[in-house]
């Protein structure tokens, strides 16, 4: 019975992938204007399953099924509708998807509690370099100064909020008392144990850097190896020494995902490399310790060919561990649905390790053929999607 | 009494440094708008100097100076007027200038020979990644489906020859007999040396390359070391390779100058890094074998990564020896102008390299302070200018 609705929401997230910046693929930053499309498209499918929609404002799409009660506790359902560039169809949105489907299940009949279904803004950092505002505004531990910072094209965050039709007062949701999280796994650990979904008892910490290396610009074919001060050579050097670190170092993994070279001439010696780095592991000591490491080696690096480094720290995540009470009624739900409980941590940052500060959080995985994500081939399979919603089901019986 | 003129020099190319396309820098591609405000300065000055100008086919500027009769041979003195991104204020045009002073310094004197100035559009390569398009239109040696290049905004070069107001037939010069070229030396050796001038014998070949590592994006937080295809860090390893192989080969000099890493998100494993290779030997055999081992080794890197890779050759310039009997000529000049004369080699490429396919072409160098070039601080002195207009009145009179 559930498969035709998992079926459904799989062709839904395919339609949502269409609205995108870049025709061909499927590119959706933070307030882009094909945002106003998935909201228009989403909202008028959630208030057919009863539900009333607004744009909060940091552009979150917010969506309020009633309680049979007013003054009832709140379940938030959410996760995030941006994407990073020529992304796949699921990641984020298919949470939302799920959340509002779980709704239309319930075919007009009102719980103890009202369900809020939230489609965040922003988590992947695309657009400022900065992750997680949808759900940081959310939760009301969104810092001021943020409003400042710029995209690529000198835009400010204020700006694109006036820009996209909101104002730009953010306030936090005083009523939520619970968050619950569908996301596909973005990693190859379910489908090699061959399982539809994991229940997901921690995420582990991030560090978001960025790098720059300043040497001397100089003509190529005059400026003799020994006297150059190359900006990319020493960055290629010290992304080799990333790459051997984190590969050395279990359950690491480290990125450099953004490279930009100036003044980026074919016959220039290059003067600058300015890079991101993305380092993450479940034990905060070792990630803190990986990240200190490599950033004296940048240092030592570049003192040695003569030139300049200088690093910023973009954003610190430690890692955080899901509500263990929440969680274990998603066990329950997992076993009630008959299926088998795999406990995993998270690789990826989610929505829900900030919604976690602030209300009891649970958050399930669903399995990632061939391990794919942030790719146009990302996929999921309609029997997986078929148990997630048959969890869900469970889930809003346990939780009452 | 020259160094009043050289001073002169000087100050007019301060004054067209600031035609640019990127305001507190000098920036000014091929067939650029601003390019426009330099003919109308540069053309101004030619016509008072008793010269008629006009811009030929691909935007070069030609001003021709008659011989006391008609049909009397033709010298050509010239360099280029386009520059590389955030560049200085003389490499290319300072050339142009000290061939209109010279013309200037004749006070309406005619010679046996008329002299054409050419200020060249394109040599820089930095437009459409593809080098000496203005000289080599002049000898007629432009290959047709150049036409056909597109730049980063898809504009095509017969659309950029339209949008700049001319048309796109371009036919060479049968007229012209001999070219001499000035052009700072964009390097160390002269200043090292303590000598104002250098008296090229040969110019360097050089060998331009397109290297595209294609590898698969992946989720920065999911994705295990062991399983990414990341093509930044293969590229970083391959431009480590690049970097030893030139540092340990006399002689050679090999620069990466240009890189783009997509998709280019702080949490993505990059699929694709595109870069360029510019290497250079005097000796065309020690070029030709070191770009073969670099591009074997970016195979043999590439696969042991399970990533492709894909390089196509941009250009490939042997290297040039200067005429003999004209530099002899030139040689003679240094020395009846009071200065020592050095013979060197040219590591970087010049209008010269590709105008010595038709006619004789001799070339003189200028010091360059700091041996600093292809950035704003680049500087000449003027009693190194002075140097070089004294041969260059010297040169005129042993032409004739």
């Amino acid at each position: 019975m559930l498969l035709s609705h998992a079926e459904d929401c799989i062709a839904r997230c395919r339609a949502l992938a269409l609205h995108t910046e870049e025709p061909g693929f499927t590119t959706r930053w933070f307030l882009a204007a094909s945002m106003h499309d998935v909201h228009r498209d989403l909202s008028a499918w959630m208030r057919s399953c009863g539900m009333t929609t607004r744009v909060d404002g940091v552009g979150n799409l917010r969506a309020r099924y009633p309680a049979r009660d007013v003054g009832a506790p709140v379940l938030f359902i959410g996760s995030h509708l941006d994407t990073v560039p020529r992304a796949g169809a699921f990641d984020g949105i298919l949470g939302v998807v799920i959340g509002v489907k779980l709704v239309e299940l319930l075919g007009g009949r009102r719980l103890p509690f009202a369900i809020e279904v939230a489609g965040f803004s922003e988590e992947e950092g695309v657009r400022f370099g900065f992750p997680f505002i949808g759900s940081r505004a959310l939760i009301d531990e969104l810092d001021p100064t943020l409003l400042m910072k710029r995209d690529q094209d000198g835009v400010s965050v204020a700006e694109a909020i006036r820009a996209f039709g909101l104002d730009e007062v953010m306030q936090g949701e005083e009523q939520a008392h619970a968050y619950l999280e569908f996301h596909i796994e973005q990693g190859p650990v379910l489908e090699s144990l061959g399982l539809p979904l994991g229940l997901v008892v921690a995420i582990a910490g991030q560090t978001r850097a960025r790098v720059m290396f300043e040497g001397r610009a100089g003509h190529a074919g005059t400026t003799p190896m020994a006297a150059r001060r190359d900006a990319l050579a020493c960055a290629a050097e010290w992304i080799g020494e990333v790459e051997r670190y984190a590969t050395d170092t279990i359950g690491m993994v480290a990125t450099v995902g953004r490279m930009e070279v100036l003044p980026g001439a074919p016959n220039v010696v290059p003067s600058v490399a300015k890079l991101t780095l993305d380092l993450r592991h479940e034990q905060d000591s070792i990630r803190e310790c990986g990240v200190g490491h490599l950033l004296t080696r940048a240092g030592t690096i570049a003192a040695r060919r003569g030139i300049q480094v200088n690093s910023e720290m973009v954003s610190d995540q430690a890692a955080v561990r899901m509500d263990s009470r929440l969680t274990e009624m998603l066990r329950v739900a997992v076993e009630h649905a008959g299926h088998t409980v795999h406990r995993m941590a998270s690789g990826a940052g989610h929505d829900a390790m900030i919604m976690a500060r602030k209300m009891p959080t649970a958050m399930l995985f669903l399995r990632s053929p061939g391990g794919l994500s942030h790719h146009p081939d990302e996929s999921v399979l309609a029997q997986d999607v078929a148990a997630a919603l048959a969890v869900g089901v469970e889930f809003l019986v346990l939780y009452t």
